[in-house]
């Protein structure tokens, strides 16, 4: 089998559902340590969260800098029962499929730029760059001891980097139809109305904070925050619940809650975003009742890399491989790469995504081998143009 | 002691929490019997309540009938440890005071009913008359087995009432200060919403129902039902509770549910209220949501008896014992007033309940002798002017 593939196979073999690492970093370790790379182990813990296997591999220290971020922990398998392959057997089939967990996200993402380096290091075009992976074990849960940690680690040791190319499955229905130049930020937050509680037969000794509630929940449900810009749709509100929890029905209740989440566009920060809540409550008149309005941290900031040359050359570089001019999105949810932006200019290109998280996840093996093609082609641009 | 002291004494020492009667109800006929009165005990059970001990008790066969209702149950006695006085011992303090469960609501007012009976008989004006007590054991908890199902059971035997007159304890500051003519109806409620759950991210591939809830809770507590009459206060809608119960920050829930309760006056009955429900809820766009308004079963109706004679007389009775013009209100909680108006006009007059349903539950023992000689009087009134 090709070395991307080979690679998959023994990545998959691990059972690395997060935390649990099960010699996936190792696998790595062996692989990257002969083409010349110092691997570096970056375990981090505490925080409220469990212990995580990290990697950061680099090699040179001259030239434009490329970080390659990656995980290799995949989350739980689910029934496996219903899994037609083991999900850790990597079986590929009669026709080219290979199966298992982490086959999509991202097991393969991490295999194909792997086979991408020999012989781009044999060609000696690596030697104008520096090329570093950043291979976290918590990118499926509480990314707590993960990718933050090792970016932070790396900027001490003096690392700079000039752009991030993250292999998250990016495509949407073929390879190369969509490379992921942003992302929208999220915020949640929740909105205690306290009032005073009573009997229904007597609401003048009581103040119901359910009007006052439900008036809140309009108005931020009502209210546009933008119309969006080039690189963003507009950015959205969703309530995402209400409650009281009161089963008496003569009672009038003493408070209630409601929690929302934004996602939104580069045209707001976290700051901006609590006080334009802030005053959306402030429309809605409390008649007496306390509001109170708490922000749930952390909040992802938003992030775009339009304008960045490497994003023009990533593009470039998945149009020659696959026929097809990407479409430079910012949809869909978060990943690790809004951590990456805080440092460099950042892009998500990879597989399609349809069958990650779900039973019978699988890969085409071939579609990883152009994966592999179209990192290799950009790497050969970067160390090129850098 | 006198007569209504003794009988209120035993009354309370019978540890009566609904649905216990423990001799409540034999107290009343070894008294009632030796004036005359046929004491026909109906004890009620099914429909999903426990079994409750009533008694039937009347006397005479012509003239105006009045009926007399009252109970014998009490609630709990809480924190049975915060009493000053057993809460079963009836004692009487120094400054006249008799304490225990029931000393308000209502064995006191079924104790100066009873005791005002003697004198009436013994001076031959209940001859022109006659006088039915309806004694329920269960008024404070379903409400089932009790009073509903007598009233039934009195008029299948042929008992028709020109008035009825409730012992609640009814006075606000001082005795004589309220006279309750009718009460509120109430009507409880829900709404349900329903849409489509989706991912936050991927509001265009969910629907989320929180808006329409809260646009339909807006409507209904900022829409007045009325204005109110001259017998009544404007009906009044109050939420009790919504709920979504949706953990997840990320989730657009599928569905979520508002509770509310209506205090209604004449001017309306369920079904104009439930069209009522109806119309507002259609006033906000469900936006392909499903919305479903369900009503809970039983609505109690409101009444009110202005306009009745007795009422006149018994305004007048209260006024001349004590001395104060009462007030004619139609506020308050419920009571089963509410059932005694499906069979003829009905008013409530008893003592200031201050205390009742809390620890340290007492009663003025001179107070209770106000009582009965008002209910002497209007006995009096009652049977002269029928």
């Amino acid at each position: 089998m090709a070395v991307a593939l080979d690679l998959l196979r023994d990545l998959i073999r691990c059972n690395s559902v997060t935390p649990a690492d099960d010699g996936a970093i190792d696998i790595l370790v062996q692989f990257l340590e002969p083409l010349g790379f110092t691997c570096t182990r970056t375990p981090f813990e505490g925080d409220g969260s469990y212990r995580v296997e990290n990697l950061f591999a680099t090699r040179g220290n001259s030239g434009p800098h490329l970080l390659f971020a990656g995980h290799t922990d995949v989350v739980p398998v689910g029934d496996a029962g219903a899994w037609t392959h083991d999900p850790f057997s990597a079986d590929v089939d009669n026709e080219g499929i290979m199966w298992g967990r982490g086959a999509v996200d991202m097991k393969s993402g991490v295999a194909a730029f792997c086979a991408a380096l020999p012989a781009f290091i044999e060609s000696g075009a690596a030697d104008n760059c520096t090329i570093s992976l950043l291979i976290t074990g918590d990118e499926e849960a509480d990314a707590i001891n993960g990718t933050v940690k090792v970016l932070k680690w790396a900027a001490e040791q003096g690392h700079k980097f000039d752009f991030g190319l993250v292999g998250e499955p990016s495509s949407a229905e073929f390879l190369g139809d969509l490379v992921r130049i942003g992302r929208r930020g999220s915020m949640s937050f929740s909105v205690t109305v306290g009032g005073e509680q009573g009997h229904v037969a007597y609401p003048h000794k009581a103040n119901n904070p359910i009007p006052i509630l439900a008036g809140i929940a309009t108005q931020l449900s009502c209210t546009a925050l933008d119309e969006g810009n080039e690189n963003f749709p507009p950015s959205n509100l969703e309530l995402t619940t209400v409650d009281v929890g009161n089963a008496a029905t003569n009672v009038i209740p003493a408070k209630g809650t409601l929690k929302g989440n934004i996602r939104f566009n580069d045209i707001w920060n976290a700051q901006k975003l609590e006080y334009w809540l802030g005053e959306q409550i402030l429309k809605v008149p409390a008649k007496g009742c306390d509001v109170e309005l708490n922000i749930k941290q952390p909040v992802s900031r938003s992030f775009v890399s339009d304008g960045s040359k490497h994003v023009d050359m990533l593009v470039d570089s998945v149009a020659t491989v696959s026929g097809v001019s990407p479409e430079r999105s910012t949809g869909g949810g978060t990943s690790d790469a809004r951590f990456i932006a805080d440092y460099c200019p950042v892009a998500e290109f990879g597989l399609v995504g349809k069958t990650m998280h779900q039973v019978d996840e699988r890969v085409s093996t071939q579609m990883v081998l152009e994966l592999q093609a179209v990192y290799a082609h950009f790497l050969d641009s970067f160390a090129q143009q850098g």
